[in-house]
């Protein structure tokens, strides 16, 4: 058979490593900088941070949270303030150890020895400590509780391997911290994030999560429990897209954060984190690009529709075009998630073909080509970028735009259909230690990224078993998910009683 | 005659540089961190900044910017590619040199002596020598110009004396940075950022400015031009508040942005950067605030409008708070500039003089009281954070809430007026020197900071003289604003020959 041309080499069954690299610069969204793991978020790939910005920002703020800006750094000694903490965070990152540079006889820079810093910074890697340490303050009384901020910032971890949005040293994250004077409160907070979270996926990237608890083993550094939501990518692999954390009072005790409750009582509050980052743009692209590139869901993507004036006369040229124009003024006009569909006008010289092309690489849900043909007779030649390529079709100007709000809403809503058909067809019950094996061992040596999917299946929580699976398989658990129902059976792996069944898969 | 009882004490008079850190922290905009000159933004500091960026951000875009993101680390070397850049900003800045901690043998943190950076990372004090990098690779072709792209980040600049706000380790700011294939084409964009820039803080901060050009010993490091808007504070201090540079072809050669024109040849590029920061706050709360603590434009403020339910039975209570919600749903319902208008209902126990008086200490525009008798009358009690605090007046509700979008922009006018007449006021024109330096030199030797104002005067450019009354004085050329008309004179302390006049001042 011969192979179908596609935008994207390789695509996704030839190398889908390489694949995700080549959409994500096919469609400009971002590249790797001079300095060691850290990108440069070009225009594209940023609207789309800002388009989840809005929207996250939106959902915060609804449920009562205010942002505010903590310092960049991290005095040293702070990360050890919580023992768990220390383990998990402040291994690699970066250590800021001099405030001045001078010139060295040699005429270059260097640091100047008389200019290093009685305590080394660090760059967080995370905030509980340094806002930990601002909470202490803040908190004095139950009437000051709760206390729910929320920050946009850069953190930097340092990272040997670094892939795209995936996993960078530096990256863009928002991190939500409250302290509240119950348990309880606290634990309601952490799961009304994890909430927000899961809709957030669901409704706006249009990939399904599951929401769930993590394992021991897999819990953030100093938290009492960990919840994630968990969504399947096109390699079968999950991808752990936002976490929120039930902190107990580990961090309380940890920064002394203490208030009179009502009954004159100095106590220690309870305290919940919670964060999603640019991560989750790595995940949207994986979850529904195709192999001629980037495919974006509608309620995020930075244009809805583009339209392509087709002109192949010079005379006809300033009559289409102010015929695209006026067409572009009125799908403004229009309104689709709240807010004015976005429009791009591709005015630039250049093949028709290229530039379309290039709007189906950079994944815009809608194109429209509009010629003299089109114009005379009032009509809209429509591409649909969660459709084929080819399968082009007319429709009356009036037609199109009437129906255009509630057409974005249908690839949206057809975007999360397909995510979910793909998981479900890709999540098996597994209840047989050697089925386990056998379904998370690569088919074909040369994909090792081609495995199983997710496998549910009794564990019963042994930390040794986990380790095993993960050394054997790189299997881990990636969730409890809450919505498994209690169903005693067998480990398949100890052989011990379980209550219910657990998310097997591999991730990133 | 007894002295006015004030919310903040110090006033204005007594001490003004107390008094700008008490206005602060009475209205909890910011405080100061644990980390040396590192600030921490709070929620009603930040709410601030967010409105700012959304205006700004608009701005930007209607210019046709678009935003993207940079690595918050600058490899040592790039600091170095031009050469006046490095002897501005290559000197005291935050250094990286690991990139790991290890538990030392005392069981403390330490930087891991194997984790030494081969080459030490410089935190960006400002990015255009690695967005230049960047934007190498991103221009070849006239066709690919003019790039035109903005950056919301943090930045750092160690600073030994810091004041929050207007001079902090790390600040957030904008920073623009464009390519041009022409000069005359990068020159346009200079002005035309100088323009939004002297736009945003007259239409909403409600800040009069002066732009102008400055003088060669104040311009940034590496530019051909540095232009800026300047502002006076109400100790008559002048306030640089953004700064719009022309950078020529300085950072096109040091980072080698090149292109090829429409005749083929390969030639450098020309760019420009320009950049507004978190100081914009301090300069909004020293133009407008009083004695009794913040004063906010309309236009900027986290809330328009707040009430303040009046309760002195418990069995009214319930009847005025339904009262006060549905007021609160009817005024959010109007526009104000484009947007809902936004408003607080203060719902927390306490007394009601202490509540209405943390809110004028937060600078809240307008104020109102709803009692039993205001809701019986179906009117409203209405205190304008612009008059005297005394000076309160009824209102039906309709009128008042018919009035409101106007109300509101009268006393965002009102605000740029009384700065306008006092910048007028404390600017004189001086042609001679000894008025000059009499001028400058403070009356009461307890209060240096309170002196005479801007002196426009005629000056001959001559770099020794700038440097003597810096000196003498600690006063700089402020600007050769931008209107100043052509007017043969000589420099009143050179005595050289002179075009115009320009701006003379004491800074922040």
């Amino acid at each position: 058979m011969a192979k179908a041309q596609t935008a994207i080499t390789p695509t996704r069954s030839e190398d889908y490593p390489e694949w995700y690299q080549q959409v994500i610069r096919a469609a400009d969204l971002a590249e790797n900088s001079p300095v060691r793991g850290c990108m440069v978020i070009k225009p594209w790939g940023y609207a789309l941070w800002e388009n989840i910005q809005r929207v996250l920002d939106g959902m915060f703020k609804e449920t009562g949270h205010k942002n505010a800006y903590f310092p960049l750094f991290i005095p040293m000694s702070y990360l050890q303030k919580e023992a768990e903490h220390v383990d998990g965070f402040a291994k690699e990152c970066a250590v800021v150890t001099h405030h001045r540079l001078e010139m060295g006889p040699d005429g270059k820079l260097r640091p100047a020895a008389s200019a290093e810093l009685e305590e080394p910074l660090i760059v967080r890697p995370t905030s509980e400590t340094i806002i930990g340490a601002m909470f202490a303050k803040w908190v004095q009384s139950y009437r000051d509780l709760p206390l729910l901020i929320n920050q946009w910032a850069n953190v930097v971890r340092w990272e040997m391997r670094t892939r795209l949005f995936l996993r960078t040293a530096e990256f863009l994250w928002q991190e939500g911290h409250t302290v509240h004077a119950t348990q309880e409160d606290a634990m309601v907070e952490t799961m009304r994030m994890l909430d927000v979270y899961g809709r957030f996926a669901e409704d706006y990237m249009a990939m399904p999560v599951i929401k769930g608890e993590k394992t021991e083993g897999e819990r953030f550094p100093g938290a009492v429990s960990t919840f994630s939501i968990e969504a399947m990518m096109q390699d079968r692999k999950a991808l752990q897209a936002g976490t929120s954390h039930f902190l107990g009072q580990n961090f309380a005790k940890a920064s002394e954060i203490m208030f009179l409750d009502d009954k004159g009582e100095r106590v220690h509050a309870w305290t919940t984190s919670w964060g999603v980052s640019t991560r989750l743009i790595g995940g949207m692209v994986m979850t529904h690009s195709d192999d001629d590139g980037l495919v974006l869901p509608p309620r995020l993507a930075p244009a809805h529709v583009v339209i392509l004036p087709v002109i192949h006369k010079e005379e006809t040229k300033q009559e289409v075009m102010q015929y695209c124009e006026n067409l572009a003024r009125e799908i403004k006009s229009l309104q689709y998630d709240g807010q004015s569909i976005r429009v791009e006008l591709d005015t630039r010289e250049g093949r028709g073909g290229e530039k379309a092309w290039g709007w189906i690489k950079a994944g815009v849900p809608i194109r429209l080509e509009v010629g003299p043909r089109d114009m005379a007779a009032d009509s809209v030649f429509v591409g649909r970028r969660d459709k084929s390529v080819k399968e082009k079709y007319g429709a009356t100007r009036a037609e199109f735009v009437a129906g255009l709000p509630a057409l974005l809403q249908e690839i949206q809503d057809g975007l999360l259909a397909k995510a979910k058909a793909f998981r479900d067809a890709n999540t098996v019950v597994i209840d047989n230690k050697d089925e386990f094996y056998a379904y998370f061992t690569p088919k074909d040596k040369d994909k090792p990224e081609i495995h199983g999917g997710f496998a549910m299946c009794h564990f019963s929580g042994d930390k040794a078993v986990e380790e095993q699976i993960r050394n054997d398989l790189q299997v881990t658990v990636r969730c409890i998910p809450l919505d498994a129902p209690q169903e005693p059976g067998t480990c398949i792996l100890s052989g011990k009683p379980s209550q219910r069944r657990v998310v097997f898969g591999k991730s990133y």
